[in-house]
This record gives structure tokens, sequence and C-alpha cells, in this order.
């Protein structure tokens, strides 16, 4: 199981690292969204829910119910993973492909978005072994010129409120958490760019490289079992029909 | 005038930048340096001397002193330019090219290395119109494995040292210095892939592009003075010798 946080001031793009990880198959879960949803189930403010959900059970009360959440979505993981590897077993007695969904269940990380105080950070890492903290840096002028843009229920094109905002959040330990990241993205530049560098990141850190391993294995248990064997089949008949091609190529010319 | 701070936890590579600067002929003051010096003018620690500093000045004693030392050395630079342009004319009314002293005093360009403080950061935005700070970040273990490795009077081998130290620099409160950095390097791979983004850092954001300004002027007055008509010259023998070469090339195919 990895868990991985993404901290960063408002503006600065966390919700995009979690829209890419969402695509990727990772569970991601927003730190906001959870005191939203306390907010629409008592029908009150954000602000107040916040305040509320602190009185009754503490300062780390949002990060406790992230950390339940996960759990609970590893454990009914595990269930779904034996249903579908059944079915996908079922599959390959019919000599097909895994079905998408497996894929996308497989994979036991998570990413937990809006961490902004180091007691959270400390409060993850006692319930995870490794989890590892992501942070997002724009420079404040660029903040203030997307949030000026974007318009949310928080957001202000007022520059006195918005380094007030920045503050309130610098002011939870948000500096402490940032300094102290594993890992620091730089998002300064075009959206494409950081786009491709979070991409990058993903593939390469959060995300095990499963292919490579199995195809290594694929390599060592050559020619023991049938399977694999049909396997080297298809892959000559594979390397036959692009040859075929070629060949095709080479006559054109 | 420009000014511009930096920071960044130990181990995260402020000194580099320094070195790079002072190469570039910016002129750059080291925050502990002050308090070192003060240290060996008293012949107390370094860690007393801060003490002792704060407790007679105030707590921006250190930053007013930098501010002192720029003020001056502006000065000085404006009266030295006055000397050296002196010399400058001289040198072109003999068609020669300023000397290299010239262009290393022109710049008036100053960065200061060690920001620890919001405070700090504010009082230099006061006296400096146009402050910057420049942030590096390089996750624990890597800075962590850095100290190992260089061992200077203050770095232990000892990870919760390390942790310590780090946590004593983010209660004077790098942190927010940090997330409110106008620029961020990450120093994370190999140390060259580093200096050349804060080379290129330097030549884009630091420096002001004076060589393209001159190249345009000269441009412009083609063929206009001996000196241009000399340099085209010089530039076509370049070109035969090129072709030269390119024959040579050719013959031996």
């Amino acid at each position: 199981m990895k868990v991985f946080g993404v901290t960063g001031l408002p503006g600065s793009g966390k919700s995009i690292i979690s829209r890419i990880a969402k695509k990727e198959g990772i569970y991601t879960i927003s730190m906001g969204d959870v005191i939203r949803e306390e907010a629409e189930r008592r029908n009150i403010t954000t602000g107040k829910a916040a305040v509320i959900l602190r009185k009754k059970y503490g300062n780390n009360v949002v990060a406790s119910r992230c950390v339940t959440k996960i759990k609970n979505h590893s454990k009914n993981r595990h269930n779904k993973r034996a249903t579908v590897k059944k079915m996908y077993n079922s599959h390959t007695n019919h000599n097909k492909h895994p079905p998408k969904k497996y894929k996308k269940i497989e994979q036991d990380i998570y990413l937990i978005e809006g961490i902004r105080s180091p007691y959270e950070v400390a409060y993850f890492k006692k319930q995870f072994n490794n989890f590892k903290v992501i942070a997002i840096h724009s420079s404040p002028n660029e903040r203030f010129n997307r949030l000026k843009r974007r318009k949310r229920n928080d957001d202000s094109p007022d520059y006195n409120k918005f380094v007030e905002r920045d503050q309130r959040e610098l002011n939870f330990g948000i500096g402490k958490v940032i300094a102290l990241a594993d890992y620091m993205l730089i998002n300064e530049g075009p959206i494409p760019n950081f786009k491709n560098n979070v991409r990058a990141l993903i593939t390469n850190e959060i995300k095990p490289k499963r292919k490579n391993i199995n195809r290594k294995r694929k390599s060592k248990n050559k020619n023991k079992s049938k399977q694999n064997r049909k396997y080297q089949k298809g892959k000559k008949q594979y390397n036959k029909h692009n040859n075929r091609k070629n060949n095709n190529k080479q006559n054109r010319r």
C-alpha cells in the first residue's frame, strides 16, 4: 500500500495532480471535500463545519477520516480483487485479455490532496509506513493571477485578501510541510508542461513499473509452460506479420 | 539596483548558487558570514555572537548589516564606475574593447544568501524595491546524505540531530519564506544539472540581457564605422576558413 499527500498554497495546482491521478486509476481523496461533505450533511458552511469537527473530535479529525476512508477502500479493493481475479482466471481459460476493471482495482495507491499542517503529515506517517509528500510551488504572482481567473467560492480578485488567505494557510504550518516535502513540482509556466511533469512523477515514482516485472518473469519461464509456448507462437506470428509488412514496404520501393 | 535573496534548508545547495553568482560578477553576501565576522571580532562562538547581536540591536540586526554593506558597495560601485568609465573612454579612443573590470563593476545586482525568516524578507522588501526570493528545495533524504558527506562544523551524521536542526530553522519561519518564494530551484539529482539550472536562472532572470542589446546596436550601425567593417572582414575570413575545411572533407571522400 502506497499513500501520497499533495500540498501547496491556493492556486498552485493541487487539483490538477488529483485529476490526472484519478485518470491513472489512483484513488484520490481531497481533505477539503471531507469537510465539504460534513457541511452538506449538517447544512452549514464549510468554515463552520471545520470548526465544529475540530472542537468535537480534535485537530486530526479530517486526517483520521481520510485514513478510515482509505483503509475501507483498501479492504474492499482486496475483496473486489479476489472476485475479479476469479473473473480474470475464467477469462484466461478462454484465452482473453484481462478486463480493464482488473487493472484499475489492482493498484493499491492512494493520494490525499490538500495537506496543510505538519501534524497531519505526522499522523499520516504513523498510519501509513511509506507516506510521502508531494509539494507544488508557484510564485505568489502566478498564483494570484490564476485565482483571479478561476473565481471559486473562496477566490478573491483582491490582492490583500489573497495575501491574508496565504497567511492563514501558512499559520496552519503549510510552509513547513512544503519545505520538508519528498517531491517538489514547479507549476510556473504553461499548464501542459506542468501536466507532463505530473505524469512523469506518477509513472516514475508513484506507480510501480508492473509491466517490466511481468516481462522479465515471462522471459525467465520461457518454454516451460503451455501458456508461454502459446505466447511464443503468437509472438512469432506477430513477427511474421511484421515481416510481411516490411516486405510490402520494400516491394513498394 | 536589483537584490535577490537565497533561502533553503541546510544541505539544499545555497552555497552553490552564491559561488556561481560570484563567478558571474554578482556581489554576494552570506548572512551567516555577517555573524561569523562579528564572532571573530569579539572572539566568541557564532551562536553566542548571534544571541548578543540580537539582544543589542534587535531581531533585524543581521539583515540591516547586509543592507548597509550592499548600499555602501553600490555607492562605491557608482564612484568606481565613473573612474572606470573614464578609463573605458580613453580606451575607446584607441579603439580597444572595454576592460573586463568595467563589465564586472557595471552590474548593480546583489545576492543575499541564507535568509531564514519572513521578517527578514519584509525588511529587505522595504529597503529594496524589487527584492525577490529564490528558494532551493531538496528532499530531506537527499539533504541528509549530502550533509553526512560534507561534514562542516555544524553538520552531523546523526539523523535525529539533522531533524532537530531542520526544526530549528523551520521555527525561524524558513518554511514560510520557501512557500512564498518568487523562484524555486530543485536540487535533487546530479549537481551539474542543478548548476545548469542556476546558470539559466541567472542569465534569464537575474542578469539583464546586455549582450543582445549590444549586438542589435552593432547590426543597426552596419557599414557605418571602420570598426564594424573590420568585424565584417573577420567574419568573412572565418567563413572562408570553414569552407576550406569542408572542401578538404569532400576531397577525402
